[in-house]
């Protein structure tokens, strides 16, 4: 056997926590699985004192300064786009140490730039837990579906989202009942905008979109729709219709252009994607010729998110002095993939609007929709008490995405139409 | 760049060609990813002059020369356990040449001593296409799912099984006459046995089990039962009781023993399980505190298998010196674990008689499954036409395997018992 590999870790919340857990509980099976010893030689965390139910080791008060210690990889679990998680990386790869990291954000802003850094120095950087937790859909994309390109990918990536719409459909509890549920339970962040805004999805996504179509992590380019609009009522009619809502990250190859959105999406209540419960993941690939292909499991939390967290780590220590490129293709060469119009795409769409109950209101939305180019396929109204508004349901024939959002500025104008309305892509 | 990294294949059938054709279309990316130019230097199949819509290179009529080429992977697509396929994978290895194959039946019963040789020989010895056909499976359990150990694999990894218990479903036909029809579509052999006798699905389990737990590849201890005596009755009984029959190759680790078994299960209708449709596969690994990871896509054909191919043969360009073991962990350590009591796990059961319509032939067989500590949880008897055999249908409480065979065996001695009773069992 080599030398040992030597691990030093920064952050010692739950991920930290679970990868040293599961280091010291299985290490001389990963360590033969490695080809060489797994040592942890360094650690680093916000309080020193806090009980974890193990033993510190190389206790470093600075993260910054495990980039200068012996470690042979850096294990960056502080999180941020920004801030010591980005010094962390980028000395520990300009140090010529291998990096694993689970921090999708800093990834999503700043992944071309390191990915160059970490292949000039001829090192590693891992980010298996960035996208799906304990999926091992970085490495499927990065070194498996190869073979025919990928034509698109559709997933469930935030479990806090995924979590509070499952609960909705369950309980038919409205979102901000729901939220508070979660975040009691420690399944929402106190501050959940970057998970039901779906800014989080959005990171992954565009990890996972450079990975399948070799373009450099364009954050900036994904329309970002969250589900904090979505009603217990969308819920129940897409029950009633045989769908369920789910948060979606989708990119797909659009010609030489990719089209990469977060938005929800009403999913047939048989489809795989739409039986992830809870707070898991699901992914599916369209890998061209060879076909389409589904994974899906826990996405998040200490034992699936450390098990993504090793599996880098061995790889790390057993790739030897050829580490592969971090996006799957030399980042030199990651084409710069224009985005497509991701208005263009057509489909059904479903559309809530909350009215006035008087005369003449389905007449004028009606003539809206038609003036736009949008034709209903079907439609459910639904009586209320007195004076209480009316939900109107329609449900469009096939549309792009743009004509419908034209009509629905023009009805939102109206003084007979209350609050926005709702539109939700539907699954053809 | 290092130097091109070059390839021989031993057989153009529809995955040999699938390769060529993936390697050729897409040359540039994928050489991009290994590192290194990929370059078929050699071929050999059976025919030279068959067209394939290819150009060949480096012809070789006999297929162990290409294990005296200049190539630096042999890629073997023969199949069979012995005869050529088993001498050129050896002769290949022994020269210090990688090898990338589909070849279930080769490795489960020659894996341990294959993975041996390449390991001394410092090679890669690769089969992702061997199980699960464009599912990344192998590599999952090698190199992902390894932090927290592998509790459970349960998984549909025949697609010549599955299409057939699919259609028998959906069109209420007989397992022969679907059988005829899926030879007759090319999607069942002329020889059907090792199909849907289960044979395929045991080479394919025990090369997972291998992965999983670190044993040899142990066929002889897997208990294989097939689809064969599964009637439309089954199916139709099965879809009553909210269940589908899915032929399962099951792999469990019961204490520190490991228990294998294929077998017809019924999988609740709404389990992943049950939604792998038509010729499609499906795994679900049971990854200890990290949770439930599964997996579909399709298992077999042209361009999925080709897939999974190829990511092997990048993977060994781009391996360098060190390849990892082949089993995921060094062959000359593999556990071997013992086979558990297969027949000692308990779970409902679905029991089907045919039995003549003749007073106390349901109390005589109420008796026997009493005696042998056999309880019923429900029945269904449905009636014939006068004369006609009369199927009695119970579903037990939870009850080990060998109770109820040791109550059919005596139940089936009875001459007013039809046919070999039918046993399913019932995931609960």
């Amino acid at each position: 056997m080599t030398a040992p590999f030597r691990i030093a870790i920064a952050g010692l919340g739950t991920v930290g926590s679970g990868v040293v857990k599961a280091l010291t509980a299985r290490g001389d099976d990963l360590s033969h699985r490695a080809g060489r010893a797994l040592q942890i030689t360094a650690m680093s965390a916000r309080d020193k004192a806090r009980a974890r139910g193990f033993e510190i080791t190389g206790w470093r008060d600075d993260p910054l300064a495990l980039a200068d210690s012996d470690a042979d990889v850096v294990v960056e679990l502080i999180g941020g786009e920004e801030g010591i998680a980005r010094d962390l990386v980028e000395r520990a790869l300009a140090a010529g140490k291998h990096v694993v990291t689970a921090n999708k954000a800093l990834l999503a802003k700043h992944g071309l730039a390191l990915a160059k850094l970490a292949e000039d120095r001829g090192v590693s950087l891992k980010f298996e837990a960035a996208a799906a937790g304990g999926i091992p859909i970085v490495k499927v994309l990065r070194e498996d579906l190869i073979a025919h390109g990928v034509d698109a990918i559709k997933g469930i990536l935030n479990g806090t989202c995924n979590y509070i719409l499952t609960e909705m459909e369950a309980s038919g509890r409205s979102f901000a009942e729901v939220l508070k549920e979660a975040q009691a339970k420690g399944y929402a962040e106190a501050d959940p905008a970057l998970d039901v805004g779906g800014g989080d999805t959005a990171h992954k996504l565009c990890l996972l979109s450079s990975l399948a179509f070799g373009t450099a992590p364009d954050l900036a380019h994904v329309a970002v729709e969250g589900i904090t609009h979505i009603t217990a009522d969308d819920i129940a009619f897409a029950s009633e219709f045989g769908f369920r809502i789910k948060l979606l990250g989708v990119a797909r190859r659009v010609g030489d252009k990719i089209d990469q959105k977060v938005h929800p999406a009403m999913v047939r209540a048989r489809a795989a994607l739409a039986n992830v419960p809870g707070a898991a993941n699901g992914v599916l690939v369209d890998a061209g010729e060879a076909g389409s292909f589904f994974f899906s499991g826990r996405g998040a939390g200490e034992a699936p998110t450390a098990s993504a967290v090793i599996a880098d780590i061995v790889e790390a220590a057993s790739d030897g002095d050829q580490p592969s490129p971090v996006f799957g293709r030399p980042a030199a060469g990651l084409a710069k993939l224009a985005p497509a119009d991701s208005k263009a795409g057509v489909s059904p769409w479903y559309l809530r609007f909350e009215v006035l109950d008087v005369p003449g209101v389905l007449a004028a939305i009606a003539r809206h929709l038609a003036d736009a180019g949008v034709s209903i396929e079907s439609m459910i109204q639904r009586g209320r008490a007195p004076g209480e508004p009316v939900a109107i349901v329609m449900i469009t024939h096939e549309t792009a995405q743009g004509a419908v959002e034209r009509a629905l500025k023009v009805i939102s104008a109206s003084d007979k139409v209350r609050s926005r309305p709702c539109m939700i892509l539907m699954e053809s």
